[in-house]
């Protein structure tokens, strides 16, 4: 059995023991303690590098901290696996983000969670707000407001945006499949996968394994198999259905796993276990959804030869912490003005290959905790950034 | 001679250097090194939190940063004495005060600065980002917006809202004023005090010192005494003339110094010394603009008792690092949901009592590195919080 061996939980008093008072707090990055001190970093020093800004633009890249500092931004319609809950319920996980920004990345960043999930007035607020940041991490929104969302501001912010829930969870999700893959002496190109869940990780998911060369990915809704001429879809699904199910498949879970050789959940939803027994002999099961895992690993592993979820407390964690980090450590590093799909290869590439001598069925990718990872993915992100002419 | 001895002035080598990256950075609470400390900080633990604080908002207070956190928010329209260089030109200010805050009064903060001057889209966006923040800060915004941006921020939000420029100078004059007549042997209330600036801050000293029971103040403007029958006076303006310059004065500056006891600088501009020649014996001289005082203390000196700048690198520093941090921690630590006119009093008060003991014609005011201004402050405006029953 592969997968299936939990950690012990850890229980609700360290959960919010560990939360009190929060997750973050702010720094100076040089000590005030003296009457010079004082005159450098406030009055009247600081009137000279303020004139300095207004005089050239491009020097408040060096001088302040918003050009290395990501927001992170959360309107709290989808929150983990639970749904809209808000935006004050959302800010420990964007705090969480935060601090994984800076342990992984050494980036600053701040949660910004805001009491409207009007998509006009979301980017209204971060366009007023540009000149305080560097870059935008959009969590936890709903599909599909979500990628009109992430597009719309795209064009508005000449920085980098990326919506991790759709992004991040694509890239580790890649690179997760490559080690996967390697342990079964597989190619990915190959290979038949079922998505399940077309909310912001489904889709993106779909779309970076296609771009990386997998032919047959199959995905799937609350409503089963998305297909041409099935009626009702949105603008995304529409294009969901014209470009994937190249086998032309129709029904359910069941239908879409027969002979499948990945089930990628990323629904929210758990799923009866017994439908992954029609899945080809080499199956790979990740159960995506957090906290609630679409199938419980200690199940999966009796059909599946590899199992994965995105919880720290079973092994093959598939969690975007390690993408993230590194990704906009890359793109602010580069100067990049935008995160292309080739950056998002890329991160995937390096994660992959951080761990690619030491892979093993309960290995499929690094630990979140392997301090190579993000450096290495943001080396390659800043060389496909490059490439890419977004510098 | 007083208020003259101008420490080594900082060179542009160093402020430039102070700068370099900017001054604030964003830490964790708690380190993340070990599979436990992900699954507590992030997922699985941290659905836990959010659940709780989505059915019951109130465990936000206690388990996210926002109810601690200042924002600092600037449109940088009137940037220290350097008037209307915009946003980005402001952050290294706004990242000064957030510094300062941390400093002095152990409370997180971020500058939040904002690509528009519009009063009613600053609150719009503040109003939308609420649930990310526990209090305000409102910083170099230009007269007379900031009085209506202040006003109507109050009634938006239901936390602490305080524009520094009006309200933490009125305080620190308040306090410093009380220390010069203690050196002097004089009490306020029967001094004729000349404000020269209706702008933020001088709008704020005149209603402070007048809450303060001082009862002859004279505002002036670019265009000289402000006074009944003026014509093209604004709502501000008019209610000033309404309610000062009881001796009925017309004129300019040199008008208004005759017999005065008090000038009060907050002009931006500078004056010709020789109109001090007309104050009174026991003349005290408050030059307060930065980065250049209205006029240089070695020359104020020789008309005034006591001279006092705020800069950091002459004695008697009059700056508002001496109240914000305490006010604003006061504020926060009593969960009061607004700053009273009676709580900017009793910080007014704290401050000059902390240097009591200690006053010289050189020592009107504790240095601003005191340590123990900021809890004595903040002890004070607790207490005025709760009897004022905004708690």
């Amino acid at each position: 059995m592969t997968g299936t061996t939990m950690t012990t939980p850890v229980t609700d008093a360290e959960i919010f023991e560990g939360h009190e008072g929060g997750k973050l707090s702010v720094a100076a990055t040089r000590p005030i303690s003296s009457p010079r001190d004082l005159s450098v970093a406030y009055t009247p020093g600081v009137a000279k590098v303020s004139l300095a800004i207004a005089e050239d633009a491009a020097k408040a890249k060096r001088y302040t901290w918003a050009d290395r500092l990501v927001v992170v931004v959360s309107d709290g319609t989808a929150v983990l696996g639970l749904g809209d809950i808000g935006a004050s319920a959302s800010l420990p996980v964007m705090e969480g983000k935060s601090v994984l920004f800076k342990t992984f990345g050494g980036l600053d960043s701040i949660p910004l969670v805001l009491d409207t999930t009007d998509v006009d007035e979301i980017i209204e607020t971060l366009v007023r707000l540009r000149p305080s940041f560097g870059a935008v991490n959009l969590e936890d929104i709903s599909a599909p407001r979500c990628f009109e969302l992430e597009d719309r501001l795209k064009e508005a912010l000449d920085c980098p945006v990326m919506h991790d829930d759709q992004h991040g969870t694509a890239i580790v999700t890649l690179a997760a499949l490559r080690g996967a893959n390697q342990v079964l002496g597989k190619d990915i190109s190959g290979q038949r996968v079922v998505v399940s869940g077309a909310g912001a990780a489904g889709v993106a998911c779909a779309r970076i394994l296609q771009n990386a060369g997998v032919a047959d990915v199959t995905v799937l809704d609350s409503r089963g198999i998305i297909h041409e001429g099935r009626e009702g879809l949105n603008p995304i699904k529409q294009k969901l259905a014209e470009t994937t199910n190249t086998s032309g498949l129709r029904g359910g879970l069941g239908e879409a796993l027969k002979g499948a050789d990945v089930f990628l959940g990323l629904s929210g939803a758990t799923i009866d276990e017994t439908l992954l027994a029609g899945m080809s002999d080499d199956a790979i099961v990740f159960a995506l959804s957090n906290p609630d895992p679409e199938v419980h690993p200690a199940a999966a592993s009796r059909y599946a030869k590899i199992v994965a979820t995105g919880r720290s407390d079973f092994p093959n964690q598939i969690n975007n912490v390690l993408a993230f980090p590194g990704v906009f450590r890359g793109a602010l590093d580069s100067g990049a003005r935008a995160i292309t799909e080739n950056m998002k290869l890329a991160a995937a590439d390096a994660i992959f290959s951080v761990a690619q001598d030491d892979l093993g069925p309960d290995r499929i990718v690094p630990s979140p905790l392997d301090p190579r990872v993000a450096p290495e993915v943001a080396a390659a992100v800043a060389k496909a950034a490059e490439a890419d002419g977004v510098v």
